[in-house]
């Protein structure tokens, strides 16, 4: 296990420009192989920072990560900050000079003259490959500690980190290396979940480690182990444990599982079709569902039925049920759900009716939600109240209804029980 | 001007657990008062990180910025910390323990022993107010830089920011504070808005300052002054001379006008209505919508037509037009339009088709997108074809092809030119 420095370099990152999310990425690959980032250092695109960054980053860790800089313009400065930081001069590198300009020449551009500083290196480092953009990263050791500067443009970062930081960083803290699967649970708390691993974590033997994260709703058990295997073999064992709150078990990061992407991964194993009608979520259940590629093999549409009326013209809701028990109900979240599945002739459908917020509406308060499932096995509709976090504004409340809803689903799906979950929810 | 930095705490910042976005707001928010974060450090739970990050932050900064590891628990140590780092011991304050006793008795619960921790501060430290959370603040000067630290949950930060230290960063820095309009610009290129202000820019008096953040298919022009007269006088300057692509001018950051609230704000004023029926969106144009409180005033609903045969179920679209065409068609685009706003009755309507990708559809690339408008006054279709980082990947290309069909929505309502954008646009 070593403790890695990170020190991100642009004006962009402390002036609000941009949020950062590269610090989270890495911190997260570098836990999957058994490192822990430690310290990560912003500074501006100044030379006297970034060297002084990188000593401190330098005396705190056995290996530096360093993002951002190294483009052609007068305000890149990581490669001189590396060099002063090692108390080296920067020499232009033929073979970086040929590199840059064929990559110029391929798309048939001149090569600017401003281009060829990223042809400078410090003396004595090596070069990084940059396979999705222009600037070479730059590797040596300062003290004895490897350091690594990558372009701060995510994917060319996440590129080379790939390419070429792990294989390095597996090199050097060999044994270090871990496997990892990831467990993913919806709508468990982090302490209900971290309760049922409890004593099965007390008796893990050496080399195999747990970690949670949680997000809004969603909670990631890593699993940790010296080889694939062994991983495996401890997930499954978690995954008894946890129970039927389990959604999906990741083997990388990347694909990354959804509620959305299992419940079109369940359904599209039997052939089946799926149509959304929304109020409260407006529109979220959609988008969750038609970001994954390929949604629509499975994910035939839906309606966004924001007012009683649109209800009524996409969906069919009977204008009497509204206007006798409202709209925030759980005979119109049912109504609803049928309504778009004999439109759309698909084989099961969802909606949601509810509060947002803020404030009350017909007499519910924020965080009320009907979730409606209709399928050719019959229709249930579910009450939801949100509670903590989950009610905290309008943007969670739409989340965390979004979340729910497809939990609903993914169990009505696989024939599973409901009521496991966090929230309070009942059956109407 | 002075030069703050930002000191965060918790293992969930460098685990890969979260994704900060503290550091972005507070640039932000510093940068409108004119201070210039200079330096954030992200540090563990670990004592001696914090108290050393805190030295650090103090040699460099003229004020500096805790957030994060002010709650009861054993890995909260940023009391400790900022102790350490002043050289003095932390003391159990009387008034906070009363404070924080009541916060509990009047949810009535008993106040569990561990709470009380919260009720330490270092020796010669003030508390700082949380009105939305239950630890208290810490201010105190170390090498006679001010200190704030403040809690980490992102709306408790916030408020104590806002409510404590910008007041207190007023008085320290008397002279420093200034006032800034921001003028929001969609889909013009950071180059091309610089481009137009470079010559009025350079004749700015004395006091007067302007500076840009671009995000995907936005840039913001922040004009700052030193009083609120001058900031509107330049800001209306500037808005002329960038011409019809702006779509607000804000005075404050919160709350935030979008594309999606001046659309809803321009059709509310007409008393006018709208409905959506979204392919390539998928959901995305109903969601930006209904993120706004109060969108059901106009907002009606629409559909997601994610197939051929949802396009004819829910919006009518001709079958035949559809195989003679396909569906990545201008024809097809304007009929989902005209097809949903018969359906909802709205005074207006809007509809996305296209291609997301990865990968071609219909012999259409990725990053095709047509838009229909339906209204009163007629039908239109546009072609817009995304390219550079618009096109990157199937999110980017779902993000930006949402704010192209509300900026076309937004130029006819408004009667405005189409093609002053930056991508390629032509009617159909």
């Amino acid at each position: 296990m070593s403790r890695i420095a990170l020190v991100t370099v642009g004006d962009e990152l402390l002036n609000g420009a941009v949020v950062d999310t590269s610090t989270a990425w890495l911190g997260d690959q570098l836990a999957l192989e058994g490192h822990t980032l430690v310290l990560s250092i912003s500074v501006q695109d100044d030379l006297s920072a970034i060297s002084d960054a990188i000593l401190a980053a330098v005396a705190r860790a056995d290996a530096v990560i360093v993002a951002g800089g190294l483009g052609p313009t007068s305000d890149d400065l990581t490669r001189l900050g590396v060099a002063r930081a090692a108390r080296v001069e920067v020499e232009q590198r033929s073979e970086l000079v040929e590199l840059i300009s064929a990559r110029y020449a391929a798309r048939k551009i001149q090569v600017p003259s401003q281009a060829l500083v990223m042809a400078d290196l410090p003396v004595g480092a090596n070069a990084l490959t940059n396979n999705s953009g222009s600037a070479p990263g730059i590797f040596m050791d300062i003290d004895s500690v490897p350091l690594f500067a990558l372009p701060g443009v995510p994917h060319e970062m996440r590129d080379m980190f790939i390419g070429e930081v792990l294989p390095e960083l597996r090199k050097r803290f060999s044994g270090a290396h871990q496997y990892t699967v990831i467990v993913r649970v919806s709508l468990l708390g982090e302490s209900t979940v971290s309760e049922r691993l409890r004593d099965w974590e007390s008796k893990l033997p050496l080399g195999v480690s747990v970690a949670y994260l949680a997000s809004l709703g969603d909670v990631e058990v890593k699993i940790s182990a010296s080889n694939a295997e062994q991983a495996h073999e401890y997930a499954t064992l978690a995954a008894g444990l946890i129970g039927d709150s389990i959604y999906a078990i990741d083997e990388s990061r990347v694909p990354r599982s959804t509620l959305a992407s299992t419940v079109l991964h369940l359904l599209g194993k039997e052939g089946a079709t799926l149509a959304t009608a929304e109020s409260l979520t407006g529109g979220g259940l959609a988008q969750l569902l038609t970001d994954i590629p390929g949604a629509s093999d499975v994910y035939l549409g839906g309606a966004v039925t924001y007012q009683a009326g649109s209800k009524n013209q996409l969906a069919d809701v009977p204008k009497e049920l509204m206007s006798s028990r409202g709209t925030v109900d759980a005979q119109v979240a049912t109504a609803m759900a049928r309504g778009i599945r004999l439109r759309l002739n698909s084989t099961w459908a969802l909606s949601t009716t509810g509060v947002a917020g803020p404030g009350d509406f017909e007499g519910h308060p924020a965080g009320t939600l009907y979730v409606g499932i209709s399928s050719p096995a019959g229709e249930r509709a579910f009450k939801v109240v949100l509670t903590g976090q989950m009610a905290d504004d309008r943007a969670r409340v739409r989340g965390a209804s979004a979340a729910h809803a497809l939990d609903l689903l993914r169990r009505c799906i696989a024939g599973l029980p409901i009521g496991a979950q966090a929230s309070f929810i009942t059956e109407e």
